[in-house]
């Protein structure tokens, strides 16, 4: 990792800064393959399927038996682990389902909002190198909490037609109405169009490469909401002499595995730390599966050394990490100020994959900065407010004069006009 | 208006369609007036502000004396109904603030959720045939009640060089930190990259022409989120007998004032109101100051007669308008079933304009279907929700294994580790 000592605030946005992504050449691609979903659909589906996933699928659907086999197929020992994670996640997400905002604001004016779900969502989950059924857990629960009418979740197939059991097995667990074998763009066109097998969903939610990002922007100019803008994971370590060496590496490395354009940062109040640190990552990346892309990602990383609580939480909240660890012996100085981050993990016993999995608290964050101006998902993300408002005579009266002035100070005569033939109506009725 | 009575469904996708906007073609323009105001900044948005609002500006900023003469400017009567209005929408926004969630979800496992704001926010304020300052209340109180620390305001001078005293006044009042003279792409574009008179805002809020529109599309590529995608005003009033054909026809006339491409649409449960309403527009139009823009409105707007409430309901959910006003007897049953709409008027004295200006709801809403996925602008429009967790010794022995079991299911070592090192930690310390 690359270290630096106390660096001054003119050369922070160098290191503030993520790698670079282009995306603006594959969107005549992606745009290319959403026509040709829009026009040809199911067979544009089934075509893309065979040429990038290798595969030609009869149906887009699981049958029965597959859906029984995969159940079958996941060892008790992890269907154990992941109603664990279920239970956590639901009553954290449960408790998140607001009461009814509802209020006199001035006698006789009554609003209220009410939150409905959005009727349609689609749930993309990669395949990839891993099954990353924990995703389903974080986006499906949430769904169906909000009370989602349906919840599509489409995933690639592997190159024998298959989805990975864990994926089916926690799609039906989480009451996924259906599952589709599509992934990559292709998908992301199934479910902004709709077709005979994939139905046209609101919103769509869920990570995936860059293919999927863009088509994820592209979805949203056909009338399609998306989770949140997309990008790499990272996570950004704050720590003081407190800590742990070993587990600040631990924690540095389960992110830099997730894919070589991971994004680690460690910001150290002390500068022994960093040696030791250092020290822990060579030790223990030797042994890791995945280290082929962890050291691509620890090598692009950075260490920085800042003598002061009030600097190393500037640099974070100008960071905005998606993923925020503070491992300090009192963190409180960092819950209360931080401004901008996806999910913070308290303490030294609280690793960044304690949330990844099984805490209850969503793992679908935002990347790239956008902790600035987005939330993660969560129960929200499946809802929208609508405002209500009801006037009886007397709220009428006492709010319609203002509603005039300001109509008529607007120049919208007609907006006046609906108010002051009632008035009059009032009016003459007690006269 | 045109009429239709009893609609078959399958002609429903017809009625429901609006009025097509295609923006493609202004795109290259928009993205020109960016590059330019990147590089050349404020020189560049002088420039354009000559060009489109046809005045050369010394200075983006307002003087002292340009605000002092604005507050003295605007009539005490119109002050008080600003404040009034104000009054309401703190309350019913103030409602929004919700407490904080907070959980164990395992013993020993703590979650909770905090909402911190968005920093900086910009807001637009249109100038153009009326000055509407009743969007500065529905968007700077919610930010100033969020707690944004930043709150750039821009609207388009006059070719005087100047801004309507109300707008001035009213963005006094509700705490705007700044109020900027540009108007258009290039206002949109100095909110999104910064200048030496235009802050770098997180977020862009409000209406506009087309031209803003497709902008805040574009800043959405550059790292900025903006309220919601926007698109002509509507309104879909269902009525029944009950119904008061002049108050009707006043509503409708409301919304078609706003401009040649506003939508109205009347849904009737009965036949004869029909005829009435049609008859009582005929006869208020005709007063109208902005009666040539109402006309050409009205004009491509319809009144459908429908013989159930629950077609009706199914009509307007499959619409889903950004204002609708239930004038029922009985308005419980579209309260009751109404999934996609942004702001609901019930009873037959609750006109639009009531919600336009004074009830305290928001009048920020989702046009062009969007009330399918989007919310009206609210006080969490201008928060993120930020989500903690920290597991005591016990967490993590209650939770430890589970992540351990979904890690190594998912492929991912590294996860794995930076639990399995804390628990034997924990293991050893105990024996």
């Amino acid at each position: 990792m690359k270290t630096v000592i106390n660096p001054a605030k003119d050369s922070w946005p160098g290191l503030l800064k993520r790698p670079t992504q282009s995306v603006e050449d594959i969107e005549a691609t992606v745009m290319s393959i959403f026509r040709d979903v829009e026009k040809r659909q199911d067979d544009a589906i089934l075509d893309y399927t065979q040429k990038f996933d290798g595969v030609r699928l009869k149906d887009l659907h699981l049958s029965d038996k597959e859906i029984e086999t995969a159940i079958n197929d996941v060892p008790e020992e992890l269907k154990a682990a992941i109603n664990h994670a279920r239970i956590n996640i639901e009553r954290f997400h449960k408790a998140q389902l607001g009461s009814e905002v509802e209020l006199e604001t001035t006698e006789g004016v009554y609003c209220w909002q009410e939150k409905r779900p959005i009727e349609k969502v689609g749930l993309y989950i990669p395949g990839g190198t891993a099954p990353l059924f924990s995703t389903i857990l974080m986006l499906a629960i949430p769904a169906q909490l909000a009370g989602c009418k349906e919840i599509v979740l489409c995933s690639p197939p592997n190159a024998q037609g298959k989805l990975a059991s864990e994926i089916i097995y926690t799609a039906q667990l989480c009451g996924v109405s259906m599952i589709v074998k599509a992934g990559g763009i292709q998908a992301i066109a199934g479910l902004t169009f709709g077709t005979a097998s994939i139905p046209k969903v609101y919103k769509i939610f869920g990570p995936g490469n860059q293919y999927v990002t863009v088509a994820k922007q592209l979805a949203t100019k056909f009338g399609v909401a998306i989770d949140m803008p997309a990008g790499p994971s990272e996570l950004l370590v704050v720590a003081d002499r407190s800590a742990n060496p070993s587990y600040v590496a631990a924690d540095l490395l389960s992110q830099a595995e997730h894919g070589a354009d991971s994004q680690v940062i460690l910001v150290s109040l002390d500068l022994e730390l960093l040696v030791q640190v250092e020290h822990e990552i060579q030790e223990q990346i030797k042994i890791l599966p995945r280290k082929h892309l962890a050291k691509v990602s620890i090598s692009n990383s950075k260490m920085i050394y800042l003598d002061s609580q009030t600097e190393a939480l500037d640099f974070i909240n100008a960071y905005a990490p998606e993923h925020l660890i503070i491992a300090c012996a009192d963190p409180g100085y960092f819950i209360e100020g931080i401004m901008n981050a996806g999910s913070v993990f308290v303490g030294h016993l609280t690793p960044e994959s304690a949330g990844d999995y099984a805490s209850g608290t969503n793992h679908t964050l935002p990347t790239n900065g956008y902790a600035r101006n987005y939330s993660g998902v969560n129960c929200d993300s499946f809802l929208k407010t609508i405002s209500f408002q009801k006037l009886t005579k007397e709220g009428l009266q006492n709010i319609g004069n203002t509603i005039e002035l300001m109509a008529e100070a607007e120049g919208l005569f007609a907006h006046k006009n609906a108010v002051s033939l009632r008035l009059k109506d009032l009016n003459s009725d007690e006269n």
